[in-house]
């Protein structure tokens, strides 16, 4: 199903707040047909937040969107605590009594919500982004695939793996290949209309959930990018980041960082140097299927120009690998530097290999 | 609450089947006051499983079991698929009838059963152990403990983490210490009475579990020992394994081992060496808590005696470290070499310390 999106986000769609808005106007293949904030009403998107370059327009209410005539009605903004603020309630009732599916990725299930289930008129649905499919055990079918499959993994949480991955996705298509990204969160999910919140996945079987994305990408593609999660050291999350380690069984590793960045926010928790990253977590994939880091994806946003390109200098050399910024100095040439390094598919250590 | 268990292990008492029912006997401090098998009705535990040296009697129906004045009925059987079969049924009835409290492992929720929760007659409840309690997300509370926290980790699944960490219990216990048991795991939870099924818990509270349950078992002890799971390059479990290294925040960790086991059950993964075991498991906690692995266990169950002695020196050799088979040859030893590597408590990696 191709969507055609209006997306709720009142009062802070200029804001960072509206993160999930902003990343799916900029990499959702489904088309944004209007953007619901009423402090910006009568407005076009680029007005508002020029670098996405999209000329939907705003309006005040899901009545004003209709006549733009989309499919789904997206939350686009993940409020304080992850429940649904009062005021936005009416919204969603009159998307779901005009038809629409509604698309949400909070933690606050919208399904269970019996006046959003009264209110589904003719197809309406509602579609709650995090809740996970049920997903089996890992398998090994992940080491069966055609595809190539490479792994975004980070220095810590929020630093671009998700926009790494998106942005080496459209570069390989810009080359020609047949190339997929993997969803392993919410708004990557809601970016790629498909994927699976491993977060959200019971512990014993977050490896089958990270397996099961590959696998469905790798069907129509030849080369799969998988959007990481957490970082190897995060002590909450770091679990979620070994299952896609392991369940997504990659054949090459893109390393991403935001600069300055050197502590974890919210335990202090030092992040890793380059190398020990990239020796962390090459030595856990040899462990079970070798995988190498090819490149490392710098998100320089924190940086004036002339800091970010000695970052980036500073990261090559540090590494010995190409280092780019993806999104500020575009993607083509690291694609190109990285693609000798992701043309080959690698094996699982089998019965017999030494350890 | 001290239980008096009846445990329900009908036609495998004698088998391998029935290890969640040797683990109580073994290891609980609750009482087991009856074992129900109808195939080996009229003897006693010891005349059926020596190593249990536990005179309790065998009777055939829970009905007999209740002269012995149990307060709670253990379902003390792993079925394949972790499903109740139909003919066991009746004995859970007539426990729940009979006012007992009954205690479960199985995949399949007792509480969830209209006939079981229809029967529940004066005091009866179900305790349906797998369901994990709602744990927040890992906060860092577990770094402020004031007990030594030392966590089992191991080569691989099922190699005997839980037996190495209650022996050790044991053995602290013994020579006077506060020492307590902290169980992640089915079977350890029916031996402790709490505890948290890591495996159950969603990917991202996993890490926060495994903190609770150290935060918890550290109010009373001035020593805890960890269960852990998994092994570190499993490709389905080691997201849970992960979640116990850095959400116990452990100061020591023992590895364990049952050689001659060299590659993983389902994946044909190659087990580490103990090197490469110790090196992987030193390495992640240094990136967040140093910890040091301090000692080896090996279950040497498959190994005649010869051959387990030779194991047992190898890996000391190997590693440099104490090694000891605690069940077949004593764990005081084999405690008291280790007992200088854990009397100090390891702090965290904090804001400006180099990663």
């Amino acid at each position: 199903m191709s969507r055609r999106y209006a997306i709720l986000a009142p009062g802070t769609f200029a804001t960072g707040r509206a993160k999930t808005a902003h990343g799916v106007i900029a990499y959702a293949d489904d088309a944004t047909v209007a953007v619901i904030d009423a402090d910006h009403a009568g407005r076009r998107v680029r007005d508002v937040v020029p670098y996405l370059a999209c000329d939907a327009p705003i309006v005040a209410t899901v009545r004003d969107a209709l006549q733009y005539a989309p499919t789904s009605l997206l939350v686009g903004v993940a409020p304080q605590g992850g429940a649904l603020p009062e005021s936005w309630r009416g919204e969603i009732v009159a998307a779901l009594d005009a038809g629409l599916e509604v698309v949400s990725g909070l933690h606050q299930i919208l399904g269970d919500d019996p006046e959003f289930v009264a209110a589904r008129k003719r197809n309406a649905s509602i579609w709650d982004v995090r809740i996970p499919p049920p997903v089996p055990l890992f398998s090994g079918s992940a080491y069966d695939v055609a595809a190539r499959v490479v792994l975004t993994v980070g220095s810590d949480c929020a630093v671009g793996k998700m926009t790494a991955a998106l942005e080496l996705t459209r570069a390989a298509r810009a080359r020609g290949m047949r190339a997929a990204f993997a969803a392993s969160g919410q708004t990557g999910i809601m970016i790629a209309g498909n994927g699976i919140a491993i977060d959200r996945v019971i512990a014993d079987f977050a490896s089958g959930a990270a397996e099961q994305i590959v696998v469905e990408a790798a069907a129509e593609a030849d080369l799969v990018f998988v959007e990481g999660q957490g970082g190897i050291n995060h002590p909450a999350f770091a679990p979620v980041t070994l299952a896609l380690i392991y369940g997504a069984a990659p054949d090459a590793l893109v390393l991403v960082h935001e600069p300055p960045r050197s502590v974890m926010d919210t335990y202090g928790t030092p992040l890793l140097p380059y190398r020990a990253l990239i020796r962390t977590y090459e030595a856990l994939c040899a462990s079970v299927k070798p995988a190498k880091v090819v490149g490392v994806v710098l998100n320089t946003r924190a940086l004036d120009e002339a800091t970010a390109r000695a970052a980036i200098a500073s990261a090559a050399e540090e590494t010995g690998l190409p280092a780019a910024d993806l999104v500020r100095f575009g993607s083509a040439e690291f694609y190109d530097a990285i693609a000798p390094a992701i043309s080959g598919k690698a094996a699982p250590l089998a019965r017999g290999t030494p350890g």
